[in-house]
């Protein structure tokens, strides 16, 4: 994960350039769905020319692009649907804040999907448009994410989508794109307990990678949530005629999930700054241990080698009474095996005094 | 504690969906108290389904379901009483935030109650439907928390409950809510004055873990009582028939109460955080220590071997006046003593001036 | 000082029941003032009951009572006064945060007095009464701590209270109250000055606890005072007919006072928290310094002791030439003793060179 | 970088005092486009009066200023397009905040330009005058940044700049301006990801210093960055002739873009700071490995060093069986060997259980 | 400079007491100045009575009171000018909060004006009271600081004072006062570029207590400085007939510079706390250092030691094979060098290895 990963034009370009930032050479695949009160009506589409058709009808239909869009697609798509040319350059650039454009007949939104992939959190740039009775999506993940809201489309015993305008399938959307954010929380806080447990057990230098590398996906995953929270709020408040007043409550729902998934950031995110300090602590406690073992045995051991490397010196002068008498003594060895042990006894006596052993 | 205590369905998944998270098999517990002004009566129903003939009196009931409840007894008293299904489904869902939601002629509410259960905290999720003449509360706990207010609500003289609306029994629980922080704060205050003494006086290992779960459970519990203010702030200032004006100032009561919890949250929180300072500042105190000790012992003896071992080398040349002479000197010995004596006073003395000793 | 010192019923209890939570068996101290513009008649009575006469005149009243209040005496005072039963609760549960409430013809106050007791930070909930011609005034202390004012009041020159309203007299007493502040600061402000000389000379294992409790007691002391501010903005904007708007300014006053002594609390906690980092530093620099002294010692003398070890060595075979023969030079002996003084010479100047000496 | 980069004069002054801080005396370069709906005009002017003939057409004229102005120059301007006098001040003491004055019939902007000279962050302040039909733009750069513009104005085919007010071309300078910052923050994410590796990898002092530097230069961009913000958010909502309704869409992408650095500079800052405790962490794990090898070696060598210490000694009387009967035993040799070896074992064993081997 | 530096009178005191707190001998020094649009008078005055004379006149009069103001003056200039008690209580009552208060047809101001001497932060206690066409500015400096404004004033060529009403004056006074900070903030920013160039390179017990001292001076000169921008914002936006609003394009730039203190105050601060944790790194890197020569030191001589300690035993036994053959050898001697050498090669290569040499 990047610290800087926006792509930008080059400071001067003019407004609504759309340059590719990944040219892709495949074909786009395009997902159609048309559905009235009556009827649901599925293809798969590989021009978006042929959206034409489905644009006149008086159904309401969702256009799903998956997979990274290409300019030519986009223009086609700009063209037919009169989509604003800022709203498509920051399809093409990713890495945008969320963000909701209102325009005279359409809304324009940026979300941000978190998913994990690799163990790794990636950001998702999700782009929508939303007119009188079309939804146009664009995700560019190859493998679509929204297959569980079509499931219950095709379901024929759910009649909310058919019986409800576009801003139901649009609200769904984005209840799907936010609750995506509860399984990275999940594996984000398992990784969290296992830390936590490594730094109270056995901090290792990894740990300390580790956490800092979850701080900043914690930190990633706030700045670019934050803002699609103030989204729904917005959404929420709103008065725009594509948003009916009675679908109102389950945006509401859908802010409230969002609200929770930041607190729930915050907290992961204060927990994680704590353990850095944790970790600190913990090291220099061992620290403390090691010097603590260091010094017991060196305390104890040196004034003991010092007596025996008095008894090692060579002091002979057969006439002086004063050349280390000691060492012809007879119980001379025994008294200074005495002595030592009893400055042993003295130092482990201290030491227990201090708590030290 | 877990770190993700919230329960979700997997993103996608329809609004309103009922899934029981703790699937029980044992028949639920439904106490009811229906009463008027003139009579309180009491009862434990075996079914849901027995509420039916309350309902249709005008008299004022109390439902209490406690235990975790199954799917099929919310479904029942959903369509009995007219219950939202994005509701039901917060009611399944545990680990929600507090929140309060106004519909037609219903207020539901998500409330916290914080209990200390085996010396840890836990969040039990109370959630309450109120309409005009009807308060529904189900409460995960086995034991009835509210058997309080009962007693109460049963004494002969005591006619506050008879002689008010519904809204003043929603405010005898939401303030018992409420004020069961009181005593696991107080827990919470005696653990900090616990760790605050071992910290000064003798910090452990232990001591870390246990100031990193307190942090913990203060940063969570904070995180749940937060909303339970804003709801209480809402709940004053809201315009809901259901709200009488005269009730307002027992709410105020309840809503100052939460105020000053949050307080003590967040004056707690702060104190272990600077733990945690106190904690690293007292193990690098000790490590100055024990590092002093060592330094002293070592600065005193190294000098003192090295003169032992000086003449505990083997020079002998016969021929030599050069050959240590001063191993044959007639005061050889005991001078080296008085060396040895003079440079351990010379350092006792560096110590002392020091601040060492 | 505890962490939690707020007095609470057990959760459940009804509003507004009375439990006194210091049973004090001495009868109560009440102090009367009665006052009109010509007169000032001072009274101490024996029972509340003794209120009752100076009620029905048309004279201002202040009712002092000191000491603990039992609950008798505050029930016969909420009879004559007609005093809210939550209000009166508050009151006996002492440990309150300062609040304003406003009833139909009367307010209820809570204040906090911070006062120094044996060195230690003591806030003194203190609650009045405000009506249309009487103040009532109830404070634990057993000592009256609005002397000053009285003193104020029987100066025949002073017109002031006698001119006017109540709520003159209500503003002598939050301006005291709110004033008694600037001694406890005072203090804090010489303690704060005295850690931090004793810090950066010579920081010992208590200046950590002095440190950590003056934070808590600034902490402590921040929470009261914060809501008390609050009240005075209320008291400001508050148009209620018991406060004359010609007695604005002197609020205004008392507020300002009031936004100072938070504005000093911040920084004062600001300093004391950055003082626990000074305190780490500290240590470190200590520790390094230690390290520096051992460092210096053992790295002159360890390569010595190694040498003077060398040629302690027996290797003895009176036909080999490689069996030590320097033992038997002429210069050995002194060649060793110029091989450490260089050895020795060698490592002062790398350390001076390091900047170690 | 200097701390304190801001010019200023010495209190007191008049306002409105015209000196300038660099005292230029080479000519002043003036890059004039006058252009219409049909014609763009380039010129090079050689002093500011020449610009009077494009002032009384009808055309919309861009006056260019590059370079350090000096006082004459910005005199002639000021008096030919009637600026105020404080604002000229402003043009010439740099180092001021970005900031909207809305004149009569004028607009002055001071705007910030971050870009990076050898490797360091430096802010050019860019200050604009516009009027009906003129912008004048002073830029203290040699080298004129706003060429890319002057570009999309040479096209023909685009007839943006033509085709609408000047406002328009406002917006663009200050979307250059703006985007500008996109390239310094992408350099300072390389240099993040840099720190951080070589953090964890293998911190060095220089590191600390690199770390610091950073920090400053995000802290001094935010400073000035943030009122930038505000300037946007001022002139999307301002209600001046001179902003047309239909620009507004481009100054709020402009403004988002503004919102997105501002996003990114905070959570470099975050990442910043948290690099110092890492790197702390980091020196303290490796101060703990350093002592653990000094620990493991020397608790290991001390005890045997001891014990060949003790067989040193020169007790010899050969009257008593006291006096080191050990040296003389047949196997004596082999036995202490044994037990060094034995006790090498036990420490050995010792420390793998520790977990320090 | 003092934790608490604020004047006080005993809690209790009736407000409006006028208490000396530097009851100052000296007569008072009184520059007075007289102007209207056509004449400068200037005088200086031996009493506040003299100052009777100008008032009565039609003319606009700046009455500058310098060095510490006495009781009986100030009640003078109270009873002539009709100043309010409360007013002359907070002048007299040093190290006031920046604040302004609007009466009847006058205005009070309290200002603070930063100054350093003998490199020490002082906060100068300015109080300013406006009427129609007077001024009276109390300074209890002795030397006057706004003599660069007398000098503007008898500048014949400057119409601006003279054509102006009493406010611009006032700007006047308020600009100098406010832009004093940044002499004050240069010095600062050099004490900092000073301290991180010495905390990098060679961290000083000295560097530690300087920080402390340089953020305790940010934090009081925030604390009083935060006040007076507010004051200017209020001044801004007040409708007192007392300001024109012609005057406030000047207030708006001296609310700018006020505006860029407080953010230069903020970084500085910022930078000052970061620094803090700079020397902290600092000397653990330093430890660090000084731990590896110990420990490379030691951990190469202390097995050296053990070695020759080996061959200084004595075991002596004739008929023993096992007796220490070693010492016998022919190459004995040098083999144990060769053994030595070996180590201390193996050794410096696994430093090596480690980045430790």
């Amino acid at each position: 994960m990047a610290y800087f990963s926006k792509h930008y034009h080059s400071p001067g370009t003019a407004p609504g350039t759309l340059v590719s930032t990944s040219p892709s050479t495949r074909p786009v695949s395009i997902h159609l769905i048309d559905y009235t009160e009556e009827n649901v009506e599925e293809e798969r589409l590989a021009s978006p020319q042929e959206c034409q058709a489905y644009l006149e009808r008086d159904t309401k239909t969702w256009i799903q692009v998956n997979g990274p869009v290409n300019v030519d697609t986009l223009r086609t798509l700009g063209d037919m649907f009169n989509l604003h040319d800022l709203a498509l350059e920051d399809v093409l650039n990713s890495g945008q804040r969320p963000k909701l454009e209102l325009y005279d007949d359409q809304l324009f939104l940026i979300a941000a999907m978190p998913i994990l992939q690799d163990d790794a959190l990636e950001i998702v740039q999700v782009s929508l448009f939303v007119g009188k009775n079309y939804l146009i999506c664009l995700c560019p993940l190859e493998e679509d994410p929204f297959e569980p809201i079509r499931k219950r489309m095709r379901n024929p015993s759910n009649k909310r989508f058919a019986s409800r305008d576009i801003d139901y399938l649009l609200y769904a959307l984005l209840d799907l794109i936010t609750d995506s954010a509860f399984p990275v929380l999940e594996a984000f806080g398992d990784k969290l307990e296992g830390m936590e447990l490594e730094l109270l057990e056995q901090p290792r230098k990894q740990t300390l990678s580790d956490i800092h590398r979850l701080k900043r996906e914690l930190l990633f995953m706030r700045r670019v949530l934050w803002p699609q929270r103030e989204l729904l709020t917005t959404l929420m408040r709103v008065e725009d005629p594509l948003i009916n007043p009675d679908t109102l409550i389950y945006y509401r729902d859908c802010h409230d999930h969002s609200v929770q998934i930041i607190e729930l950031l915050e907290s992961f995110r204060d927990m994680a700054t704590g353990m850095l300090d944790i970790y600190l602590s913990s090291i220099s406690q061992r620290t403390n241990e090691t010097m603590r073992v260091l010094t017991i045995i060196a305390t104890i051991f040196i004034p003991l080698t010092f007596i025996v490397g008095v008894y090692g010196m060579n002091f002979q002068n057969p006439d002086s009474p004063w050349a280390m008498p000691e060492l012809a003594w007879y119980y001379g060895y025994p008294m200074v095996w005495g002595l030592m042990i009893a400055i042993t006894a003295g130092l482990v006596w201290f030491f227990k005094r201090r708590g030290w052993l």
